[in-house]
């Protein structure tokens, strides 16, 4: 197993322009695991309810998913219910029931203790940091996710997690939360001084800024005729950024470049459909035929030599 | 002369969180001239009043602008003031003196009506109309700006201006406003469908988004650790955009895409400084220095050949 993701499976109700879902089965951890899936062996470590259903259990496993981490407990999943209703890049929460992950503990098989890449999705930082601790050597690359929420109650610990990360993804908006700081560059800048090699700023419809100690990269999204259901895309954008590295082994800056992109192009595609309707059933041709998209989206000629630029 | 401008001439008071400047020069037509002039030869048709003061003439001359076009006339010089205390992307306006500019009625020369390239900048729709009426044949390339006041009171206008250019550079928020599509891509089509070959939209800290009939481009901005003055970033992405494109000619896909990034990097060296303070002391080694760290703020390997995505 390639990467150990730890994080939130859930059953969302979820109203878009595009219509109403009822507990569709959603999570930090499914769509990250779903979208790196594609690329290499993912395993899950969660908590799910008794009413968890067999057909998504499968689900995970038809896509070559280490569901063995995932434990089945009594009492309800955890639900989230909210709508984009006013504006698609903004969800309005209706209502979230912890349910079994009030009281979530997470063990790990000593198979998973030993993943050389692991992915604390947005979960509770101390959750996250005592993951960490439990792995068996520390992994040759740490990711993690978080939210408004932590910021505001738990920040000592999201700042502790903070600085025993590789790479940060975080939203533009808590990026700003963080660190006090409201131009972007410098609140990256901040959060670069506080841990991380690496701090991937997620901008929804704006796409993705990456900067690092040696370099920054821009990955925009990709313009789709139309966004149906937004919810999973940073967990989807992370997956395919982690899921193409780890399955490369290439943590170098190239890495990380293709890496944003191969993000970008799974969350370009989680936003499609409802839940996980879209990453579950992709080809490794609509993938692929997505990714050069990108590279046409982005692509310009450079200077060279003495075809510079027409200056007077 | 390869490109014509007709906008304003302004003397703007400006206050940013680093700091407040009095009656600084400005105004569209300044701006893009002054980054276009990097490139090409621009003439500029305009008007402003006997406050104008005569070394902001001699600036203008030193740049190899041709002023003939500026008419000095009986009155005080348009005048903006305004801040981005809340918020360094939004512009509070304090007040607004047309002053000269509440008469303005342009008037060409036989050798301003003769120009292979006109950018209509930000000023009265019928304004712009009666300028491209006046060429004495259809230009090469025809771009314009405009602004949500003219949407407010000025659409029919607008329309048939919109239905004349080839080039249409526009906000995201007035995008959004003249086309009544909340959704980007979905704007950019209708805009393209009611005129123009090529949308521009600009989108200020996140950059500029090209639509064009047979392609998308997605040129980022440039992660400055300052912003010092945003004011006329849009007329200097304008100008770099539109200098780039006269000076070599190339009108194709590969010389918009180009012309984006060029642009780009016209708009943040503009918002790096007071006014015209940074783009009018520019060297060339600077533009290309900045010009390469777009190249390498966007650069990733693409899928070539074997070397394809790492896909289960």
């Amino acid at each position: 197993m390639k990467i150990l993701v730890v994080g939130s499976v859930a059953y969302d109700t979820v109203e878009t322009p595009e219509g109403r879902h009822e507990s569709q089965l959603g999570g930090s951890a499914s769509y990250f695991s779903i979208a790196a899936s594609h690329f290499t062996e993912v395993g899950m470590v969660g908590v799910v309810g008794r009413d968890f259903q067999d057909q998504d259990l499968r689900m995970y496993e038809g896509h070559g998913i280490d569901i063995s981490g995932l434990k089945i407990v009594d009492g309800k999943t955890f639900r989230w219910s909210g709508d984009y209703l006013q504006d698609i890049n903004t969800a309005v929460t209706h209502e979230t029931q912890l349910n079994v992950f009030a009281d979530f503990e997470p063990s790990l098989t000593e198979h998973h203790a030993a993943a050389p890449f692991l992915f604390l999705a947005n979960i509770e930082p101390s959750l996250q940091l005592r993951v960490l601790d439990a792995m068996s050597e520390r992994p040759q690359l740490v990711a993690c996710d978080t939210m408004n929420l932590w910021i505001d109650i738990a920040r000592p610990q999201l700042s502790e997690l903070i600085s025993k990360v590789d790479i940060l993804t975080i939203n533009e908006g808590e990026a700003r939360q963080f660190t006090d700081e409201q131009h972007l560059p410098t609140a990256a800048s901040a959060l670069l001084l506080s841990g991380p090699s690496t701090v991937v700023i997620k901008r929804g419809e704006y796409g993705a800024a990456l900067f690092s100690e040696n370099f920054n990269f821009a990955a925009p999204a990709y313009p789709l005729a139309k966004v149906v259901d937004p919810t999973g895309a940073g967990d989807s954008f992370a997956g395919g950024f982690m899921g193409y590295i780890a399955a490369t082994g290439d943590t170098t800056e190239e890495g990380l470049r293709r890496g944003a992109i191969v993000g970008s192009t799974m969350a370009s595609f989680a936003v499609e459909a409802f839940g996980l309707d879209r990453i579950r059933n992709l080809t490794p041709a609509d993938i692929e035929e997505r990714f050069k998209a990108f590279v046409e989206l982005t692509r310009f000629e450079p200077i060279s030599g003495n075809n510079g630029l027409p200056l007077r």
